[in-house]
């Protein structure tokens, strides 16, 4: 059965998955980058092992709006394509959750944005359709992810712990999980510590 | 210059310290006990050379009233010794602080429970004083931890961040910290991610 999984969900000591007041220039917020920094200072071979599942066997992503883009409400005039390029790493169909409508954008590299208006369990099932029989892979941010958890859609919670504190921000876990979910496994790496969240019933 | 150091502070995933509902027979409140499994499961060398901090070069411990017995407000008949038996595993003075005066309890082994009413900055200078030019090492919980910190009498917070979730609980980190602290260390353990706060500035 293909599964959606969220993969390599960074997290500060203090709980937060993005600082303050994300921007188009501060896509992550106040901060927020030096969540990241281990993917990309030459990762260990452990870490490394968990950046690699972000693409193995997965065929379809779905985020939610804010980790799309920086534009609120209307999309408006300005014909927004992504934070990532011309050619962004997903390569497959990718799900924006939004509740304005809004025309699928092809990008290079096999990358399309398709815009569901009709929440997550919709998203989801375009996504297991477009990923034939692959696993779908979801970004966040914190709240499409606590919006799949509490709807019991997400199997799988990756989140990688890294050592920096953020103040304040976004929080993943601001109150108890749904029952049947719990930590079904962990592994220290170089620079985080995974802990990986999933169905325990 | 002697510190005031607080070692191996375990925490959840989700951030908590303690879990809900301590009690006598539940001194870590509900499921707390599993933030400390890695302290006694056959720590591995890193996770145990973070253990062994805990006791070199101290000689004497700060701790809040909750982390010393389930006891609240007036000390009342019962005659209360702490959570550990007769042989405390301080051995030095240990400071205690309660709003409600008591009479010191001597343990064996060198421990010996004092009682400050007068606050966080009074307790240190009696337990630096105790000390005779080691650090102090400060306990939990979590309320404790954070009044040094927002007082700026901490100077390194040592977290030990435990692949568990409890859901509810006692947090440390619930806002900012103040001006000047922040990572100064991180190494991942064999079972926990070890983040060392201090003075950055």
């Amino acid at each position: 059965m293909p599964q959606l999984k969220a993969f390599n969900i960074s997290m500060s000591v203090d709980g937060f998955m993005a600082g303050p007041g994300q921007t188009q220039e501060d896509p992550l917020g106040a901060d927020g980058e030096s969540l990241h920094e281990w993917v990309f200072d030459s990762p260990g071979p452990v870490d490394s092992r968990y950046l690699a599942q972000r693409t193995q066997g997965v065929g379809a992503t779905i985020m939610g709006r804010n980790m799309y883009g920086p534009v609120r409400g209307e999309w408006g005039e300005e014909m927004w394509r992504g934070w990532w390029g011309e050619d962004p790493p997903y390569h497959h169909p990718t799900f924006v959750l939004t509740h304005h409508p809004h025309e699928p954008v092809e990008m290079d590299g096999g990358t399309t944005f398709y815009f569901v208006t009709d929440g997550p369990a919709a998203a989801l099932e375009l996504a297991f359709d477009a990923a034939g029989g692959a696993d779908v892979a979801l970004g966040g941010g914190a709240s499409t992810i606590r919006q799949f958890l509490d709807a019991r859609l997400l199997d799988e919670l990756n989140v990688a712990i890294a050592p920096v504190l953020l103040g304040a921000g976004e929080r993943i876990f601001d109150g108890p999980l749904p029952a049947g979910y719990g930590v079904v496994s962990s592994e220290p790496g170089e620079a985080v510590l995974h802990v990986v969240i999933g169905r325990t019933s």
